[in-house]
């Protein structure tokens, strides 16, 4: 495994690559990897001949007051479990190459990335749009791997490689738990045990919508009440958003008529933890625009 | 030649030409070829192995009220241009493909596209920044040619590709000019023959404003003064604006300090032409960023 800081550097070990007749996959971290990315890479070993990771904390989707500087970097232990699953190439981007002096390019998907996500933390997807479109364009893979922890994330990358007209298909994986069901998150080693504890009211809430809508509920503010009564008594968790949304365009729902989003932003004590469900009929196949 | 206008056709001719060991030249167009996009054309079978031109009218590019109805099309007689040029494949794009239903993802250029040709035309920069892009994932060039008679757009150009990453050289190529002096453009054709004489104080203020920088003046006021002593007698023509600028910036000049762009748009009756010289020290050089 090779692990390089430069966008030429890239381009050589995957023109390399694909002269030996390669198919190259990639998944864009940064870094702080767990379970989730790693059922990433994991896949993109499996499906494709060679493998390139991307890790870089990318400061254009982070605000003023957010988590840019606290966000976990662990660039030795990532370094390791990508050689033990065995990617081809770890691109540890200089930001004086991603963000060169004038920069002045921003890639919006408008009305996609405005609400929820977009709305708590403006600009927080354009950040995201710009880099992923920058990395693929350094690296051009045949696939990328997305979770699906990130839904929101997700609709505005396979909106833009769609729009865009990039030559890529956008793999989009299922969100991995631990035993307890909280759903991976790099920011989960900030959370104290007690907040570890309180943070499962998120799994809770939505496994409560998955298993009313199995049972033949459809009005969503009849699932949002049940959601609230299993959240609001806990102290330390303040709810940011509780949404039904289409999981292809991300506009808000009433009622449950075919595959639904339930999507919910949560701070538990000073860190905000996202997660979702997909739920109604056609749930397995939804959102794989 | 090929016309093709689908986007896995063009993919697919692409693919042919780079198994056959060709490299890979692009021009976009909005089509009714002139001496301007010829020269394009001719340098890039020139210098590459498989040229791509794309004859497209892009909606986005237009403002309400704008020419977009208007704008000449000769689909038939620009591919014969092209084919008697050794262009290899002809694009033209379907509007379903470019901006399917749904469209949402814009690149824009902050800074670069606000002040002259984008407070003109708003958005005018924004929707060729767009469909650049998308084209140029499409064609997959190795080097794109424009023309420097649309300096802000080719600064524009220059910035999102290096921006974005994209893999492609930029070849920007002097303007092109008829007999008289006038700067070869699409919307020439819509001037009637007195307008057409009238139009030829664009060219005559900027070759007097070289002529004075030559001969010692480094005042910018003092150039617009004269080059408005050309333009304002002409009754037909208003001024939209004259402006130098440094040509990697677009950010203005008061002193000829070094490269200068002094660009210009004036509507002749109906039509709005635009204009450019480049002055100063170093002027053959300038804007080859």
């Amino acid at each position: 495994m090779e692990v390089v800081t430069k966008i030429e550097e890239v381009r050589a070990a995957v023109s390399g690559a694909r002269e030996a007749g390669r198919s190259v996959g990639f998944v864009a971290t940064m870094g702080a990897l767990h379970e989730g990315h790693l059922s990433l890479i994991r896949r993109s070993v499996a499906d494709t001949g060679f493998t390139v990771v991307s890790n870089y904390v990318n400061p254009t989707q982070f605000g003023p007051g957010e988590d840019f500087e606290e966000y976990p970097r662990t660039l030795e232990a990532d370094n390791a479990a990508c050689e033990q699953a065995g990617v081809g190439l770890v691109y540890v981007p200089l930001t004086e190459e991603l963000y060169p002096t004038g920069h002045a390019t921003w890639v919006e998907v408008a009305g996609l990335s405005e609400a929820f996500e977009g709305k708590a933390r403006p600009r927080h997807l354009r950040g995201v749009a710009t880099v992923v479109t920058k990395l693929l364009n350094i690296v051009r893979p045949d696939r990328a791997y997305f979770g699906r922890k990130d839904a929101q994330q997700l609709t505005v990358i396979r909106r833009l490689v769609r729009d865009l007209c990039l030559p890529v298909e956008i793999v989009a994986m299922p969100t991995v738990r631990d035993a307890d069901g909280l759903a991976f998150s790099s920011r989960n080693r900030r959370l104290s045990a007690e907040e570890r504890r309180d943070a499962l009211c998120l799994v809770q809430a939505l496994r409560l919508a998955e298993h009313l809508v199995n049972a033949g509920e459809t009005e969503v503010p009849a699932l949002f009440d049940r959601m609230h009564g299993v959240i609001d008594p806990v102290a330390a968790a303040e709810i940011d958003y509780i949404a039904a949304v289409d999981p292809d365009t991300f506009l808000r729902k009433d009622h449950v008529d075919g595959p639904t989003l339930i999507v919910l932003a949560v701070a538990v004590g000073s860190i905000r933890l996202i997660d979702n469900c997909l739920v109604g009929r056609g749930a397995e196949q939804g959102g794989e625009a």
